[in-house]
């Protein structure tokens, strides 16, 4: 294959998927014609193409290209060597299509993260029964070719620690909320306006999106199944103005992170809002920008940051994984064989540490904060800080009865913080319920 | 080759050179073992040594090795299939290693960038027409996977410019200076004492070893041939602490950046101290770290920070691609068959454009700084700022008749400058030379 020339057949690409991203692969490919020729020695081209409304295709020419409305009729043709699946979803037409290709012995490419971490094993299985690609970098981290580095850039080491600002959603109204002082559903009603936030924003914003693609990390990293189901998922709902400004008198920002790190021979997998140094790396992360940091052992510490969605950079991955087939380099869907991939032997949330800030709207009388300092002690629970401000005024939503009382702890057992909270809130010590933040001290 | 199994024939590695990279290749060869064999379908072991002394090799099994004392006589052994080159130079044993493994067929891994930016082409032509593989993510940025990322993850894009912290030594001592404010030459010192810099360290000080690494990623980024000797190179000596503490009050950091970029349908590459904006990723880089970002057409920016050098980061890159080339995954060195890599039209020093940050001993008398900005205004360049200041104490260096004057210029043309600078000198207004520095506002 090194240095073919380009006298070899073609790559015949179908696109399952006509949406922003659909489209600009669609350009991508004919853009970059020649250069894909010389890195591959052979002509890369879209020869069949299907989307839920052949009316509704807009900028992208179409001619020459065989159209079907059924994507996994689509996934059958002759013509097609390939298949781009650019539909989406866990289950359905995306996982049908995906399936048919693999059986059909066509190489797939996708960009659907949903569908890799539930069924990826089985599909990786098929796959490489088949001697297909199962090529999917598109779908974790938009345009930063994470999947490339964890799977062959990072193969002569071993991985110890993943992490990752992975929802560009998440990130903007984080970054607003702290930039500009605004609450969440502000800043959420923001994003929904300009088009980072859908409609039912939960998805997003309940961590779940995150979840998918840390799981799909922590396969690469770990030689692990994915497994989204047994990740801790907590999204960023309940962050308020208050624990932003805090976070930044005590010299941190506030993040939604997927993490995963090994713990001995088991794998702590969560996705959390955490408070990082404004010094990391990941603290400089803005806006809808996503970064991943690998700990690993002959590297020590590698950050890659870019843009985390939008149909370009989208299509920058899922071009580079059909130029990668046209030139016959394919990895094993995982770098492992499927077979290897055994499930992960995980941390229970309750045995997970964390260093923590905790926010707490004390009652305003005489013995309340030394109670709940005597509450954490008996867990064990030391601290690094207890800040209590009497406030000028009365923020919205504090009782007038109460002072908001903002205290961090050293590295403590996530279930030695909970018994002490439960028995704080037995003692009636606080009005309504603790706010509770990891915090990240690397 | 996917889903190939072990029981496919071992990949043959011999190591030539066995210092601090070469022992650590050894060690994480048998480490990864098992995890090498899973990821290629085949067991990697190293067959072959070869180094300058044999005595001095400690930290390293050597048992069930052959030992040669001439590695291009490695080179040419039959038990081994790929050879890496961690000799270094861009000639002599080194080169002629290189030349006797690819002209017997056998693939090379090599972290000399010297060589590849040297005669990267003839040696890429090479191993071409072997139909081997010559691969050197180990040359540039050690640890970080930026020649994976240039030649196969960014396939999709155009990059339109790439730029980085490409030195460890340069960013040490830069980041000490800004700390501390401590001169260069005790800088250097210390960095010397610490093992980051060589005792002759114009190499890395004066520019030379960022150029050749630059004119590496220049050529994966724009499909033309390396060519260091046509790049603009200056290094670090001449950088004052009375400039790291005006580029503080400007907002700016000042790195040893390697920078080229597509300028029309030429190539602008340079090697110089400039001035980046405080919240630029780039800034954030501290220490022996170094870091690379792109622009590209899809992805807009994409930026990867991690170890430069040491040799398990070297290490690590070694063998990832001893590994690419155990599972069969190669691809043409420089991304684009040796052939159309042509030689790049380079913008001439005297037509670059950039802002500038100017320091100036201008005397203490009465239309000395007007008559500077005359001078400059003649040329067509004008002023984002002018700061004069007359210290309460004179100084080192500084004449006692003269005062510090900093000018920040918009975006201007180098020869126009330098015309400028001429007139200024010509007329007796300044004293000593000025100092120059670029500013790179994005």
């Amino acid at each position: 294959m090194i240095g073919a020339m380009a006298t070899q057949a073609p790559l015949r690409v179908g696109i399952a998927g006509l949406g922003t991203v659909g489209a600009a692969v669609v350009r991508r490919l004919d853009l970059l014609r020649d250069a894909a020729a010389l890195r591959t020695g052979r002509p890369v081209l879209v020869t069949a193409v299907s989307a839920r409304s052949r009316a509704k295709i807009r900028d992208v020419a179409l001619g020459g290209m065989t159209w079907v409305d059924d994507p996994t009729q689509l996934a059958r043709l002759p013509e097609v060597d390939v298949v781009v699946e650019l539909i989406g979803g866990q289950a359905g037409v995306a996982k049908a299509t995906v399936e048919a290709a693999l059986a059909a012995g066509k190489s797939v490419v996708t960009a659907n993260k949903a569908l890799l971490a539930h069924h990826g094993v089985a599909l990786a299985l098929a796959a490489e029964k088949a001697g297909a690609a199962l090529s999917f970098e598109a779908a974790v981290a938009g345009g930063i070719p994470i999947i490339k580095t964890l799977r062959e850039g990072l193969s002569g080491n071993r991985v110890e620690r993943v992490e990752g600002i992975l929802n560009g959603t998440c990130n903007y109204i984080l970054t607003r909320m702290e930039a500009e002082g605004l609450d969440f559903s502000t800043c959420l009603a923001e994003a929904q306006r300009l088009g980072y936030a859908e409609a039912d924003p939960s998805f997003d914003i309940d961590g779940f999106d995150t979840a998918h693609k840390l799981a799909i990390l922590a396969s690469l990293a770990f030689g692990v199944a994915p497994d989204p189901e047994r990740l801790q998922v907590e999204g960023i709902r309940s962050i308020a103005p208050a624990d932003l400004k805090a976070a930044d008198e005590l010299g941190y920002r506030i993040k939604l992170l997927g993490v995963a790190q090994r713990v001995g021979s088991r794998i702590d997998g969560r996705v959390t809002p955490t408070m990082v140094p404004k010094s990391s790396a990941l603290a400089q992360v803005g806006g809808v920008t996503n970064a991943v940091t690998v700990f690993a052992d002959a590297i020590g510490e590698l950050t890659m940051m870019g843009p985390g969605a939008g149909g370009e950079a989208t299509a920058s991955a899922v071009v580079a994984d059909i130029v990668d087939i046209a030139r016959g380099a394919v990895s094993l869907p995982f770098g492992l064989p499927s077979t290897a991939l055994a499930a992960a032997d995980m941390v229970p949330p309750p045995e997970q540490t964390s260093g923590f800030y905790l926010r707490l709207s004390v009652r305003d009388r005489p013995g309340a904060v030394a109670s709940i300092a005597a509450r954490m002690a008996r867990q064990g629970i030391s601290f690094e800080s207890i800040v209590q401000r009497h406030p000028s005024t009365t923020p919205p939503g504090q009782a007038v009865d109460a002072v908001p009382v903002v205290l961090v702890t050293y590295e403590t057992v996530t279930a030695h913080l909970r018994a002490a909270l439960d028995a704080v809130i037995g003692d009636d010590t606080i009005v309504g319920a603790p706010q509770v933040i990891s915090i990240d001290r690397r």
